[in-house]
């Protein structure tokens, strides 16, 4: 599109239809607006698919409610992550049309058909059932980013056999997304297991010393195990980003 | 290889020759000390192509002296990493069939072929210069790994221009490891250019405020972007490992 | 069980009733998911005992009473740890079955017959009173253990000859949980005066510089007498469970 | 005026309308409150113009009421920043010369005309929308303070087209205050843009191992770029005075 | 032997010898001295073992040669713990009748029989062979103190076939004591695996976000399993103190 | 008292009225319980005068209506500290014979005469007004314990001029509570101005880097200044305590 | 130069000298690698004065003979900071062009003319002598980007008399870099005195609690005074740069 | 004397030797200037007994040289702190008429008499042997000042027999200053003793999470005891300086 208007600035040059001053301003401005935006837009190929995404927390009832009656006047599907339950209360009602994840405190709008684009299939662990929260936001994300997902919780490392137990599984996964709070061992002993990829999630479970998901970030970052990559505490959307990347298909 | 070991006790079994009780505590113990090594061991597939790694760090130069005569005695290529100026000064005459890479800290020594095994291109990118050590640590070990390595220096984001001048080697890469001390602003940016995963190393480069490292680590943590994943400060050798990984040809 | 188990497939093999290769394949499989329960159970003692145990912190009512309804439907106690008040006073007239205690913020059911299971006494001793919560968290847990318990509140260390007059009391006992907040002082001077292991819990009591229990947690990994192990900020839960494995009868 | 105050005295005595000793005492304290107010009174250019600014975070509706009616009998115009929803909703019946920015968060009483001021424009940039409220603070003291303001919202680095559409506006700025929270690269990546001084903002946008800021806050110290000051997080209404006095015309 | 004295004491009074305010200043005085100090004595067991312990860390080489000379002067075996090489090597040829260990750092002087003191085995277990000094420092420790000790070095959570292999060892011990650095995840999987109590050792081996050991302290006192008392980081001689005590005969 | 009781023993000892094996049994325990009392309470003096303190902070409303009966039936003045809104209105009706501080945060009962028991005046001075609710109940707890007290508001050091102006009261005192907040720069100017003792409060008020008064601790402890004594953050009760053992008379 | 090219392009398209294919080729490249370079380059104007900046903490001697021998092959002005007393030593003979700043720790090499590019005086002021190795590579970079500069040392605020006698001096400059370690309270001062832009830097003068300079910097950060910009530990060289784009005369 | 020269200025005013400008333009700037001296100067009253204080970390050989050389040119005792090993070394020989403390590492140069300052005694105290040399650079700038100093070392909370032996001296001392690293419970246990003020002093003596003295810095801070005030860490100077003015004679 962009070269094609290219193709037609140089054209009407050519043809006498514009001037070279003309031709010339609009050229000096245009690659950072225009070319610009075809190449330098933030992951075109994860926002074509995952469509809008917006991050609830911090904002308003009354905020939320205007930014998703604008995105509906736009094609594509939508996702709300990080909804409070008084948020999430107020907006399903006044949006029939998206579906609420209690769980992973998503709302979801699929308008579109999703085409499978994932070589293999992404595995979401958790150590526990509280790191659940952050794990669904992964697993929502992926879903909507057309990736074959599987979910296994609760297999942390204080009972080993629970996690051994599911080592086929771990081995067929394409790309490992391990969500764990507390001291956050669970992708040191799955990286040790498989050879793919692990996308550690650091969660904000625990008390005390765990320090809000500190304790397990470092944790995880100190990896004796190799094959290893950290994000934020609690990113759960950033993880299936990342995931979705390492498996496309293409 | 253990498969047969069973499959020579079941045959004994079914044959008479040995009795069943002794059958019985031979397999209760079996599964974890034989098939066990086969399914639980590091990454088997990483390390059959690296062959051994010795963090020098910590290790007098007798120490890894022993451990490097040691392991001349076995097979494979060897790769030692994070060695000091004294402690390359004292084992290259000691050791002359190693290259030392003075930039990288690393001594590597090649006996096998390595096979190519990458499905695309991983590009290694700093910010500054004092980023190259870092750097150099992941490129020697993505080589060894077999996979094609770029590698692109001092492209920060204090002068834009210049990263923006190699956007098409960014687009053309399949990992991306972006390295950076000081504020680690450079796995964001990318990230924000390319769709592919980006693996961010935050460096010990940097002063006061820097904390060692902490102040890029942080900031890659937060990043904005989505598709990057972290490892811990001044890991290349993790890094390489990671996009390795990512960008495995099977 | 599940070496009967195993003798039943070996004598099926023996006898011919399966063929090598069926053996051979549940074998392969086997010890990870059966024999692994067996060996690998999270301290199956102590879980025979305590039965289950539910960490309320972070949970909504509703899945409180999910959870406590699923449980009930099995034999065993049942301890609910970590209730706030409104947590306590939704679930308490749903389940007349469990037993409030305000103090230590625990639900108790107890259906099953507490066998004694210790060899000497547990002593559980405050610096001050609003430590209790942390403390009675720990009496509960002991008391359902099967370890007999007693509990010394408010000897801290600014007025030591409290502290002093009950030398005798903390010269008895086998082991000793020393529960503090602020300066976290108690395990070091009680380590001084007997011969006996201390268990240091620091809680969050204090402000300012405290950090919400981080002061009274240093203090304790640096104390200066010897035989004292710290476990998690207000972990009263974990200290009862590490005084009973050291204390336990067998 | 406190020079004409003191000639007054000196006449007075020079006239023998006062005693030596009367004159005496007066001017011992003098120096100290009057003429003491002529040179030490804080930043007296600024709070000429600004008139008086009340810090409302952490006082109660009533303390803000006394305030304000106290500050309305005197000249000038008023500035309250940092109000929360609730003292917003109280205070606005009550004083409707006032005029509440909801996204700055701040109530202004204007009733003194406003000089300009600036020798150029002061550009305030945020990298997202969440960082909108400090920088409305800061666009709400800069117009007090008689700057000519420019605001560019939601340009952050990763999505760099959006930064560099506007490059000319950046060029054009005389000072330019940049405002991000998360990673905090965008100070930096503008810095790098631009020769003209940049104050960084760090705000307490984002989760996490954000730290409240503490992220952002690091970043912009460690910036690889030069020109870069910084001022505490969120801290619009500081960052205004700086570049107030930067861009003073006189 | 105080209480005899006592006795003698007020027999005298009893008989006239002595005047009643002479005994009474007497015993004003005398419990803080001398019954104080029967009672009051450092954990009199573990010392009366032990015999004398001198930390030289920060320590010169004279002022160790001072304070060891005036030991043996005295009866009992003598423990120097954290020498570094340099006091080592000058102490060696000065003291011949102290054996010194180069991976645990320690000079150990045995006069006397040390007698079995404990119930049943200590079993010291590392995370990697960088751990070993640490884990040395605890074994010559336990040895002094009478203790069976096992050593079972290099089993870390990334190949946890290493650990798993050994699970017979881990539970037939009577305590364990857990060394690991990095992510120190070593406690909470042996502490899923056996019903025994874990004395947890944070290493300062890692770089980065290691924080010299504060990864690993923090992912220990963090664990998920239950059973596990954690010591200051590095501090192998405390672990072994309190693994004694735990596990002593009486 | 106990000297008496001591006496007594020893003369119905002498008399023949108790056996010896009964004193010797009595004064084996004795000085740790009587003695003991009389000398190791906490600082006696300090209580006498003050009668009992109670910290209401994380207490609920019946608690401390419970405490505060009960110190009701004894004598001596009481004096509660760090009440919240909510906790005042509701113990302010039922106990109609304290009086309530609403900035200081404090209830007093007055039931004793208070003899002065300084030596001079205890000046307490304050950064901002947000610092008055530490400093009023600093000045509360000196009243209480008998000590001549001034207070001085809102002087901080962005305006040296106002604190200049009370330069004479500043060098009259004899020891100076310096209140402050954000960055605790108070403390150091006073104490670089007069020559007597200076008490450093940190207080918790500033937002940010501030972090709940950690930026002005740190500025207290390295005052370069010397003279000061610092407490923890808020600790106005602290402050006082100390100010009125350096004043005291005696 | 880059609109000519750009002319040139386009008038070989209208003269039909070059095709349209060829001009859109080059076309989507261009502005991106030559206009970009135009635009973006890092603060051209700065380093037009500066010359070459060459930071040497952590550079080998030899590494940095390499990077001057190649700068002295171009023309321009070079500054070299951050030199320790080895790499001075080392480099001074071998570059007799460079004069060697003792205290500030620079070499210089002046070779171009040095234009005047100040509109007012940049007062460069330190709290102790400690801090003037930092203040004075802030004086020396002043100088090399043509700004008047003035030095005022060691006038910190626990004397105030001395900062106070020099307010004549501070009220004259057009922009004050304040230079403090410590408490960092200097800047706070000097900004409640004059209305000119403060630029602070923290230290890494003093110990303990001073946490290298972190207690400054927060201090600097929490300044209750307006007009105060910060920059990180020990950072006179940014300082100066921040400075000179503030005073710059066009 | 300022004051008279006040009076003369309006003196010669009134009798018309000096013309209203001329003691206009004097007024204006007189009392920053001599009444500032007079009243500013920090603390005059302990630097007129110390006489010159030198803090030697950071500074080289030579300078220390150069300085005690200028020192020595005028009057008064002279007292260098923090010296190393090395400077101890090299400034020995060049200074015969200086004493050095090689535990306090101090070079104390007396000329002068030094007049009793005290009313009671200060009473040094230390947890333990490596706390000395802060503890002895506290008495020896005790000394200097005058004050009747006691030590008593080694008698740290584990064994707390060896305190409770001293207790009589511990309340003989009318301040006392308490030296402690590790936990730093050492001040709190003596403050519930004695009621006299407490200085305590952090060390940083203890490793791993001792953190340089911040583990008894925050437990000094945290104390449950009233009557502390803290210094900064290893601040044996500071904490002299407070002690001699709480015990002050005057």
């Amino acid at each position: 599109m962009n070269e094609k208007y290219l193709d037609e600035l140089l054209q009407a040059l050519e043809e006498g239809r514009l001037s070279r001053e003309v031709v010339l301003a609009e050229l000096k401005d245009l690659p950072y607006r225009d070319i610009g935006i075809a190449h330098l837009d933030t992951h075109r190929g994860l926002r074509d698919r995952l469509g809008e995404v917006v991050f609830a927390a911090g904002k308003t009832t009354s905020q939320l409610e205007t930014i998703l009656r604008h995105l509906l006047t736009m094609p594509g599907n939508i996702l709300v992550t990080r909804l409070d339950d008084r948020q999430a209360a107020a907006l399903q009602p006044l949006f029939p049309q998206f579906t609420y994840d209690e769980v992973g405190r998503c709302l979801v709008c699929r308008r579109r058909e999703i085409e499978p684009a994932g070589r293999g299939t992404v595995l979401v662990v958790t150590a526990g059932t509280s790191d659940l929260p952050v794990a669904r936001e992964a697993v929502i994300t992926l879903e909507l980013l057309g990736q074959p997902v599987e979910l296994l919780a609760d297999v942390g490392v204080a009972g080993l056999h629970r996690l051994l137990a599911y080592r086929e599984q771990l081995w067929r996964a394409a790309v490992i997304v391990a969500v764990a709070g507390m001291e956050g061992a669970l992708p040191s002993v799955i990286a040790g297991l498989v050879d793919r990829p692990v996308i550690a999630v650091p969660t904000s479970v625990g008390y005390g010393a765990a320090f809000g998901g500190v304790a397990a970030l470092l944790g995880m970052l100190n990896t004796c195990a190799s094959g290893v990559g950290v994000v934020n505490i609690d990113n759960g959307f950033g993880a299936a980003c990342l995931a979705a990347l390492i498996n496309r298909a293409d």
